[in-house]
């Protein structure tokens, strides 16, 4: 005797999440079952409401639920000064130390070859198009201090030294192999004191 | 800057589902928000539909999509015989081993004063209808092996006994403290042979 199909169903749906086991599932599935029908309908229409309102914008691929995002639309944030990340989450991260006030560009993600994610998986051209087209002098890589992070940076300094601006990077202050998502506010905002030159 | 709101949203409700920590509701949030529309459509239609679809079997509280579930209508079933579970999961776990082919009563949990579930609130009243209404001699209880389980075996072993059927307690080979769920098939087969009497 299997599970009932529209257990088994939805067992395997919540499988498909990130960090999550076929028992985490299993229990998962038994809690949305036996747990009161208001928060699964609310949990059902959040996942809706996410995906139908939320969306990437348009200048900087941070999420918004406008074309273009709160950052990019202020006209206070600095134009001079543009910080890379790698997700939206890092943003968040960032704007948390109130230490910049410059504008962001969200990669996506970070070169990974091992994944066969390469240049053309990540917003380079816009970043490109956006060096060009606005005020740009300095670009810091705030990407994670790991190896793809790494590499990210390398790449990101190649590709826009050539253009005439100042790339850096978080300074040392966030421990190798870290994620730049779970550092504390006092070394992030350290790190980027001490932002260095690529060279 | 916080979250949009719609994301903050999410991740709240993903936050109560159990084993997720904040961190892990942050990552499938973003995995909500860049995964395709298909996968977060199907997923919040499962959810709704196990909600819509499945009941609990009004004779033994197992899951079902019907009024009974398979294993109380099936004729082939014997009826002398009562596994007695805390959870759906237990029965399908017994189910696997092919051992047993008597009928379940699934109690919907443990005793346990910590968490004030006491008697009420577990199905030992409709256990009680079935001991007086079916033709049961024998009860298996096959409640986890940890001191809730041990206590509600204890209970029902009292509750039972004057009523002139015999009680048996899956035998060890289940190692103290394990969860039921995650036993091998072979150990719980060997548990299931050599239940002991309860005295």
């Amino acid at each position: 005797m299997p599970y009932l199909p529209s257990v088994q169903k939805l067992i395997d749906e919540i499988s498909k999440l990130p960090g999550i086991g076929p028992k985490s599932a299993q229990r998962i599935a038994y809690f949305i079952l036996k747990t009161d029908d208001k928060f699964v309908y609310e949990l059902s229409e959040s996942l809706l409401e996410v995906k139908h309102k939320v969306r990437f914008c348009e200048n900087c691929f941070d999420l918004s639920e406008e074309p273009l995002c709160k950052t990019c639309s202020d006209p206070r944030r600095q134009n001079q000064i543009l910080c890379v990340v790698e997700e939206p989450k890092d943003v968040l991260a960032i704007e948390k130390t109130n230490e910049f006030r410059g504008r962001y560009h969200v990669l996506g993600g970070v070169l990974s070859p091992l994944d066969s994610i390469g240049p053309e998986d990540l917003h380079f051209k816009d970043l490109l198009r956006r060096i060009t087209g606005e005020d740009i002098t300095e670009v810091v890589v705030c990407t994670n201090p790991n190896l793809e992070g790494e590499t990210t940076a390398m790449y990101i300094h190649k590709l826009l030294t050539p253009l005439g601006v100042t790339v850096s990077r978080l300074a040392s202050g966030l421990p190798v192999g870290a994620d730049l998502d779970y550092a504390d506010e006092q070394t992030l905002t350290r790190a980027f004191m001490g932002r260095r030159l690529m060279e």
